[in-house]
């Protein structure tokens, strides 16, 4: 990778990959957003970024792009797209990434960073969890809330490289908490145990994480196990069940959160099923785990999807 | 039980109870009918039934009543509530039954008969699968279409009694073809193979048993066969694999029918939960079968059914 410092692509620029790129932009990075319908709008003012835990931050002149092709080749590509989008990947990525350059993925779930690794190869891709809660409230404004910190790894190798190390400490400089992951697919798993049983059911039964606790806490931590059975097949990761009774106890202290895919649901947008689901369950099965509580959740998610596409 | 003609109380007169009723009393027998919402209309107009496979029936002149402390005892009393109205029948049952007399439950699920003994003793109980689709769609006013049989045996004792034979009778004199049941928990648990997959995924999707069948029929599948397990492990009745095939294919060739409980979540009305799944998935468990799928169905439709309630 080049000297620092470091330029950024971000592709995607909505309520997250927008949040981050501004923080990126903020912390003094050069960043390029490539931008959809809100492209007109950035153009002309710029992003605004709200924060209940940063002070606000005004970016009144950003570079935006309506298409990759006008776009500079970049250190670092972000992935900030949700995953419902990735067949995108093919077209977006090649011009954007310098040779020795790398791809971010952003992404909820398993599978984006092979989505990524597909188009890019394999040693030119990160992988990031993002911890963040933020929205998009109007043309380039985003709000963010409580939490925004990331956990960074490294695509199909353990470890923490120098890359890695750079790339936090852009972020860093932006005032985002950026946590090294030595394995990256052992904290997807991870993620996983909290994003399996709420967001599903949540869509599925119209219902918050707080009703979920309330009604329903056993079949929520028998989905938190087979997660965690399904780590130990397939990455060989032991995950504590001390792990699972903390995320057990911080939902059921959240006063009636909506997990992402129930807004999804709410609003008619795509969920993100296949890198939720869809993945995780095809991977604990090949392994040879039965997972039937996930595997029934993801044959009811494509059922409400299809309906509501439909 | 008495000399023929057998007398006969129907406690809950609406879509079950009134039709069966009414083809009771059609084939000569004197009826007895306890009615809520429809007593004026009832009382003073009767009861009709339209019917797509009968001729139609007009009952201008019937015995209603509005409660159980006017109705004179009868031989039979036939239970056509819906079983979540079961906790009534301790109060309703009791001065309804003659001494000799027995009580019929027409309903869903497994429990009804349980319910039934509890108030009135074992001995007095006998259960009936109706295999029925028929509406209210008026005061007093039914429509049935395409099946109304009946699977009848005796509660807690195999084999056909006399008085099964009795009542089979007078069911089929006015038009109503019984089947006698040598071992009615089996005949339950096999009716179960379709309850439990269509009622409950219906419900909480959305959908119809035709959808159903496009987009999911391996969880269907899954169900039928969680139910076939448990009925092994709890009343040690093998159904065959070929039975779960015919259910499959029978519904594959159904255009568009919605389940009752499906019916029931769009009418806001309580669903008959426990009766489908609470029963089945304790006693499965309970017998050492696991039934994942099942038990997370029934968790879902407990939380849809709260919702809705509350």
């Amino acid at each position: 990778m080049s000297q620092r410092p470091l330029t950024y692509a971000i592709i995607g620029s909505g309520a997250l990959g927008g949040y981050y790129g501004a923080r990126l932009l903020h912390g003094g990075a050069e960043v390029h957003f490539l931008l959809h319908s809100d492209y007109e709008h950035v153009a002309k003012h710029g992003l605004v970024v709200e924060s209940t835990q940063h002070d606000d931050i005004t970016l009144p002149d950003v570079h935006a792009y309506r298409a990759v092709s006008d776009m500079p080749c970049c250190d670092v590509v972000i992935v900030g797209l949700k995953s419902t989008s990735n067949a995108l990947l093919a077209e977006l990525l090649p011009g954007v990434v310098k040779d020795d350059g790398c791809v971010l993925t952003l992404q909820n779930g398993l599978g984006p960073e092979d989505e990524a690794a597909a188009v890019v190869g394999a040693e030119k891709v990160l992988g990031g969890l993002c911890f963040l809660c933020s929205n998009r409230v109007g043309p380039g404004h985003i709000k963010q809330d409580r939490f925004d910190h990331i956990k960074l790894g490294e695509f199909g190798k353990r470890g923490i490289s120098e890359r890695m190390k750079a790339i936090a400490s852009d972020f860093e400089a932006g005032g985002v908490r950026v946590q090294l992951a030595e394995d990256l697919p052992a904290a997807r798993w991870e993620k996983l145990v909290w994003n399996v049983p709420y967001n599903g059911l949540a869509a599925v039964l119209g219902v918050d994480c707080s009703v979920l606790m309330q009604r329903v806490e056993p079949l929520v931590a028998d989905l938190m196990f087979e997660v965690v059975s399904a780590a130990r097949a397939v990455v060989r990761h032991t995950i504590p069940t001390s792990f699972v009774e903390t995320m057990l106890n911080n939902t059921r202290n959240m006063d009636a959160y909506k997990p992402s895919m129930m807004i999804d649901r709410e609003m008619g947008r795509p969920m993100e099923i296949e890198a939720i689901y869809g993945e995780p369950v095809r991977r604990a099965e090949a392994a040879g785990c039965a997972v039937p509580k996930m595997r029934m959740l993801y044959e009811q998610l494509k059922v409400l999807d299809a309906s509501q596409q439909s």
